[in-house]
């Protein structure tokens, strides 16, 4: 492809953006994941979903299934738009004790689905039982099972809080930034027991609100609140925000005042968790998009595409405050090693290019050290610039940078210098200061990068800052250039992998 | 200008950049505003200076005086560095009581001032009074008057709180990410009184509070502490957070939970208020910068801008959240009318041409309607685009955008299209949702923007939405441009005027 232009206009030769290991629908639009469950065998992916066009309409759940986490294998629509509404958001839980009744006489797995059933005027909650391992859903009969009159109030989470003997059902009251919470002893009758917010970023609305237990690194739990919300984000549109506290059966104590945020880019949406996961492993999975332009990207026959599941936990960072931690899970059995070096130097006002294949996932991990003394120097104009810089890059002059200003400890992540897709909401350039718990000398950084067709991932800080972004060069990506600016630089380990592809879908 | 492309080596093919009626320092590098008091009769700006390079280093206090807040003389350095440190910020006031003492038999104004004198290893307060009204100041005897052996305590504010009968210091714990509060008698010994946060933004340094009260349009009168981090603002790097509470003279108390920043944007920093003004009017200005970038900008010989002076007020929005105001003062006597219009049509994919003076302040005034009913239809690939531009142009290509989605009320900054400072951490694209309350329909937008150099002001939705941003094409803008996409807007009124230059400063 080196130096050859692609007609944007030819669905086909946007292929290359197709991602390989990432989630995609096969065709249509595709948002929020929903309905996250491990059913003992496999896992649950349902999603948002318009099978027919790839923008958001007529939404139904969509549906896959893994053993992995990665290796999706699709199925049939689950639940349907009706006259009802179209099926939003929502959730997927096993009903083990057949607490609704609503299992009797069945062998299981007994799959409850409860979600939103979304009409103009009215937003209600619906419970779907299935008896076929998830692969269709039967309408309970008296539907809706939660109602409050209002047409913003969706995206029901439930999960069984065992020290209160009850379901705890975590929704949104969407335009009166609220997070309410009901109990329930068999799913179907449901009471309020209190309401969260508004905290955070004063926005337009709160959607997707999660509530899990974490373990931090002490091995304590501690309750763990998402809450996404659109528009609002400071870096525009679409963002998830969490809260570190208390849950006690019926309300929600955050620990302090502190507003975080999961991600420093700006398409990691609608964050959810898997539920009945074994050992009580915290797996999350977000949508890879922003409602400011998530219905106009340049793939005109698919659009969407989940993040890769991440296990979560929670560390304090170098000032006592409890953050979350967002591993990759799972990517081991996909891994081929293009390159492993360890302890080379590169030196300042270098530049070192290293050759990609021509398709297919790329994961990258390094580790860096500045040879820089603090403070900085001054130069005739400005202070001495102490930069690294990575970027993915083609002979069409395209790049996608990522880089570490040593002085200031901040990373940035760069789109703003790739062709592919052009929108006033687009934001090209993303940044963050990385805390220096594990490096106090300030001079080392490491980063996890996965590059998946128009997705890229970027961990920092042993998974304490991560950056979610999709990319759309006007054609692949080839080389990777390392360069260093001011300061030569110690490369600790540096590792290059494939990703094998997971999933049936068109690329290259 | 048109179609000459200067070098931008040569200084003198950067003056176009230079502003003539936002403030900046004749040479040299400037960050905070300081010591911001009206004396009687005329207004001070003190303002963190290097008059010797423009980059941060042996910071003093630069000077200017002005009757109306935007013509600025001039002054000798107020404060210098000295072998006790870097002069950093702090304010001035008067102390026209003589509580401090230190004005016996001197007939005014008695003009105190407190900051902070940095050494690598400490930093603390010192208070200082000028006998010649404010040109120059005299050490205390005994300083410091505050230490608490810290290298991270800095920037105090001071102001008289007459409930209590003191004046109270808010001064900024850098990183332990709160807010001191201090009291006194005689502006010499200082007794704690309570501390505030960590609250907001989870950032490495917290930095320049000022607390201020501020009325709401019903004329109550609200407490404002503002509180300005680096970096860690979800833009990148420097932001100026809020928080509307109560202070009974020893602690504040936050009226919510709610994260607030000034801007949406990223030029914005370190808000102050002027002391002592009349009618206990409240007036901001800030510094238009980011420590991310402002020691690398395009003209080597001068770096930093002033915000306009703003007259601040409280207003709640639609869902009944107060809301900082801001609106810049005092503009009407440098006004010169270009262009005013009403009610003229601005058809669907239809774009406007008006002429631009090559040199000189622009100020532009727009309030428009779109004639689209919602919601919008899809196309074949996507909903139908609802949007209005307007473009400052040149005919180099660059285009400085400010648009408005009428589907989902959100406005955008987008300087991602000049060409005259590419820096990783200088974000291009900005967007923040429109407040609807005064238009419950949904396709009103109001716009006041200033153009003057690189200086940009965005104010929207009544002065509800502020965005402050630093802009560097590499030629002059010569031409605005008005267009609209999927929907007919009607523009009810447009009024363009220069601004007339306020400041002898080098310029075209």
């Amino acid at each position: 492809m080196t130096g050859k232009k692609p007609d944007l206009r030819s669905p086909d030769s946007l292929d290359f953006l197709r991602p390989g290991i990432h989630f995609t629908p096969v065709a249509g639009f595709m948002n929020d994941p929903n309905g996250l469950v491990f059913d003992g065998t496999q896992y649950h992916l349902y999603y948002q979903h318009n099978p027919k066009a790839a923008y958001s309409a007529e939404i139904c759940w969509g549906h896959a299934t893994s053993h992995d986490l990665l290796s999706w294998k699709d199925q049939p629509i689950a639940l349907h738009n009706t006259p009802e509404g179209q099926a939003f958001s929502g959730c997927a839980l096993l009903d083990t004790e057949n607490t609704s009744g609503l299992f009797d006489g069945f062998d299981g797995p007994n799959i409850v689905a409860l979600y939103t059933r979304s009409l103009p005027t009215r937003q209600s909650q619906y419970l779907a039982v299935s008896h076929d391992d998830g692969q269709s859903f039967t309408s309970y009969e008296s539907n809706p099972v939660l109602d409050i009159g209002s047409p913003d109030f969706r995206d029901p989470q439930v999960l069984w809080h065992e020290p209160s003997a009850q379901w705890v059902m975590v929704i949104a009251e969407v335009d009166r930034h609220r997070i309410g919470f009901y109990g329930s002893t068999n799913l179907i009758d449901w009471t309020v027991l209190s309401h969260f917010g508004p905290a955070g970023l004063p926005t337009v609305n709160y959607e997707c609100p999660n509530l899990i237990e974490i373990r931090d690194e002490g091995g304590k739990r501690r309750w763990v609140l998402f809450v996404s919300i659109n528009p609002g984000s400071p870096m525009g549109g679409s963002v998830t925000q969490y809260f570190i506290g208390n849950f006690d059966g019926r309300a929600f104590t955050p620990c302090d005042g502190i507003l975080r945020l999961t991600d420093f880019a700006k398409d990691a949406y609608a964050l959810q968790v898997w539920s009945n996961m074994p050992d009580d492993e915290a797996v999350s999975i977000a949508w890879m998009g922003n409602w400011q332009y998530c219905q106009e990207l340049p793939t005109p026959d698919w659009r969407g595409v989940m993040t890769l599941p991440r296990t979560m936990s929670i560390r304090q960072d170098t000032h006592g405050y409890p953050r979350l931690v967002q591993v990759p899970r799972g990517l081991e059995p996909f891994r081929q090693s293009l390159l492993s070096e360890s302890a080379f130097s590169l030196n300042e006002a270098s530049r070192r290019e290293i050759g990609l294949p021509e398709s297919g996932a790329i994961e990258l991990v390094i580790r860096l050290t500045a040879a820089m003394p603090r403070p900085v120097e001054h130069g005739p104009v400005g202070p001495t610039i102490n930069r690294f810089e990575l970027a993915f890059a083609n002979a069409g002059g395209e790049r996608l940078s990522v880089g570490y200003d040593v002085p200031s400890s901040q990373i940035w992540l760069d789109r703003s210098k790739l062709r592919g897709f052009d929108h006033a909401f687009f934001t090209g350039r993303f940044s963050a200061p990385v805390d220096t718990t594990l490096y106090p000398d300030r001079r080392t950084l490491d980063l996890h990068l996965i590059l998946d067709g128009c997705a890229f991932e970027l961990y920092a800080n042993q998974y304490l800052e991560t950056a979610t972004a999709l990319v759309y060069p006007e054609q692949p990506f080839d080389r990777l250039y390392l360069s260093a600016e001011g300061t030569d630089f110690l490369i600790e380990a540096l590792e290059i992998n494939t990703l094998d592809k997971t999933m049936e879908r068109a690329t290259l």
